[in-house]
């Protein structure tokens, strides 16, 4: 049985990948931790609960921080929507997260069941970053990290060259490439390759027809009018729910490199790119598995079997 | 009475601000942290130990940090000596500290005694820091946080325009400035004005007599000799001990002024640099009492009492 | 006889600066370079022009650029006025500059008369870096440059640590800092003790009676209010006029120190500060004369006998 | 007839390059300006003199800058020989480059020609910057500014994301890139794709037995071995001369967008990056022709056509 540590700042996308480990075989979610991200820390806590609860588990859901580490964030709720869900009714309030800091959870639930945890990341690093400053152990008692966030090869979305996740928090990425932490980084890349959803591939996937099926398209809502504004189509991607598909089989990676990853901290035009040594150029040991592909056939086999 | 826990990377003149604390009427210091900086972490938490004994006291000393934030750290080891308290062939090993997280124990500490906790930090700003960014609550249940660090007005010491304390670790300094706990900054510059002893001074200080009195006087040997080379003089300083004297008495702080401060991050010249906004140029509400000058008269009179 | 180039930005202090040059004695004006700074470059070779013309002096004014190096400019046409000289109606337009570049003339002027020249700097750095650049030898062929500029000691006057000719293009003053070049550089601390104008100070000038006396009090019209509106007080400095005391008569400066100045390039809170290593723990050579203190009897005097 | 301005820093690279230049039909250069690069200034001029007079050419060549604009610059010796021509005893000085400034050159032709010149940049930027700050307005009377540096889509070769040339002058490229002046950049990236030469490459070049052919290759001796030392492979590539194929035949680059590029100016781990806005975040217009393939053949061809 595969242990899984979600951490997340729950919005429409995230709320797809909660659905997958949730439904995943031999898996167990041993907690959802909430930081800052997509949305305010308090809403992603209700989204995750009541993902959680719409996929009939018993996941405790934890309140982290909520902002990042020094300067002042910005949420994506320009792209997900004011509740992060794709605005369209659920009631996404008045829930209660479990009793305990998410950074405490992460120090104790990695320690308990130390060498057994696969921590998956699906936002902004704060949460784990202030765990391991907290804890730097933790950094050799995790299986792995599978981080989504960042960019392997190619362009950024916020920046030319930075994905949000990292670049809303960057000091706290930098704390968690350098910690020593086994780290898999799947980046805004592999997603534009391989987790883009047509109109068609949306209707394949809604047309499954069951409240989850339906809950995992009708939620992007948003997420489709802000690229159609942008781009002409009605489309949307899932970065989130391609990183959990590594994360529950290693094997949906289709091309890894172990290299050297930095996070730029600086106040110029790169804040916050994760800077891939591809050439070996710095000397630097290899600090992350950077992915840079994956299987879409499997990707989409697996979310299609998380909903049915 | 007055409830202080000290925040220290326990060096020479750390030391004598503890048996300053320790003896002080009237005040009870609930716990002793330790994070890195004049020496590393587990060697601060044996000073502490150390002088703790040597007053006779009964206060936990707690282990923190053992690095800063986010980059590599470099201690005060050339000025203070290979343990930190002058190489004096003191019995500085073999300690334990109390159980428990410097981090942990901030943050219980100031959420049992709130509002009636004034915490004193004389190291690099790492473990409370750490403390704001798990809990932070506790920028507001403390009466006052007194950091030895920065410069108000003037010149630094590892920098052209940088204290050590700040420069050692300037993320964590900016989390504690931003963070709207009520601070009382002690600059370099207020040492360099009110807490320089002479050779005179010095024998003054070891001529009462007291173990105590040759305590304080003996571990500077290396600073002595540090600034000996360079200047030709055999004096010292005090930073720290003028900083806790500013935290038993604020009345011993003789020029204050409430100002905005921000600690530059960059990576050019200023690094770690206390930008002080004394002309209020930033628009920026206060959030620093900066002290300017004390009393060194009302600061001897203190030391010499504390080790009588 | 001493020879002068002057580069300004010209606005109201520069005019009086250049007041003070062409009236005294035994000196003789080469050339007058105008650069972006207090007012568009176009305006300063007009203002500069107005100003050499009510002197009755025949000095050549020329153009020279029109933006910092690297990054958009600001101009001072908050504190000086829209056409830089307090708005009192001066008719400011329509005259040709001479014919060349400020930036050949620096350097053509300056190997003509190698060893025997006096260059002032007024504004921000870009002619004299530009210079400078395109030929580095000029650095050792001026007798000294006088820079107003930076902070020697205390505050600055567009950021809590920089002064607005160095912040204004810091890596033009960067470039001159460190060229090799014979530096003396007066500092915005030194116009703040020694170059304040009372009221009263103001009235015992304009009172001389002179087209002159009342020109150099008139053009302060718009500074006087900026400096009310923020202070209450109807003052008003002369940094320009006290650097050009300076370079006039060297014994003008009362307190000078040999140092290392560096420029601060970074985009954080400090950019465009002079770094001065008062303490010497950069370990660099010194670059500059820093003036720390000026006559502010022997200024007002020869800005009185200027305008008699 | 086109008329060509060569800014270069003349190694074995850029030698290639001007045999290209020197031999296509119906081409003039009319001057080549050397500066600071992969070798000092004045070696880069006898470099190009011999290589012009190998090639039986009547083109002055021009001293300039001898260092980047503001930080201290490092060579590529150990890349290409501390000759800079693969250290093969050719006879490289002694020769006086022809009277004037590369500055004024590049500023004087480009007007004389107004809108007739492409200029070609083989190395650091420093000479176009100075002297497009000393006459903004020859950014537009050139035709076009083919420059060889930055990365268009991929890695760097200093650093991760640096290429040397614009990594050796940051500045210098920032003033260039947001001149105005039309550029096109042909990066490391379409070297890498297009320009790579195996042994056999290298043999058939070699091969046609001409002067020029053998010494295009011998002259490659240091860059052989210094990647063979890395990599294992006996191989070179020649991005300067792919690039003088873009500007002698425009149709030799097969991918090209107009996009916006920015150069990170600050001291972290992307300083020198060129920041490539390829999917239009950051809202700013293009200003660069961004080459992402190039034909091999017709590089291939071209080069074997010159030196035939």
């Amino acid at each position: 049985m595969k242990r899984l540590i979600i951490d997340s700042d729950t919005g429409s996308d995230d709320a797809v990948a909660l659905v997958m480990a949730l439904k995943y075989p031999d898996t167990k979610v041993e907690a959802i931790t909430v930081g800052f991200g997509n949305v305010p820390m308090e809403q992603g806590v209700q989204n995750a609960i009541y993902t959680v609860e719409l996929c009939g588990a018993d996941v405790p859901v934890y309140a982290g921080l909520d902002r990042p580490l020094i300067r002042e964030g910005r949420t994506g709720q320009y792209v997900h929507g004011e509740d992060g869900m794709g605005d369209i009714g659920l009631p996404l309030s008045g829930k209660k997260p479990a009793p305990g800091h998410a950074v405490d959870v992460l120090i104790d639930t990695i320690n308990r069941y130390a060498g057994d945890i696969t921590l998956v990341t699906l936002g902004p690093l704060m949460n784990v970053a202030v765990a391991l400053l907290r804890d730097p152990s933790i950094a050799h008692k995790v299986n792995d990290c599978v981080i989504m966030g960042g960019v392997g090869y190619g362009y950024g979305n916020v920046t030319p060259v930075a994905e949000y996740n990292i670049w809303a928090d960057p000091e706290a990425a930098q704390i968690v490439f350098q910690s020593g932490m086994p780290l898999t980084m799947v980046g805004i890349d592999v997603n534009n390759k391989s987790a883009v959803f047509t109109e068609a591939d949306s209707a394949a996937l809604r047309g499954i027809g069951t409240p989850l099926a339906e809950f995992c398209v009708d939620i992007q809502a948003k997420l489709i009018n802000y690229v159609s504004e942008r781009t002409g189509i009605r489309s949307f991607s899932l970065p989130d729910p391609i990183t959990m598909g590594v994360a529950l089989d290693p094997f949906m990676a289709t091309e890894v490199k172990n290299l050297f990853v930095n996070v730029e901290l600086g106040d110029g035009y790169t804040r916050g790119q994760t800077v891939v040594d591809h050439l070996h150029v710095t000397g630097k040991a290899p600090n992350t598995k950077v992915v840079l592909d994956a299987s879409r056939e499997g990707f989409i086999t697996m979310l299609h079997n998380a909903v049915r």
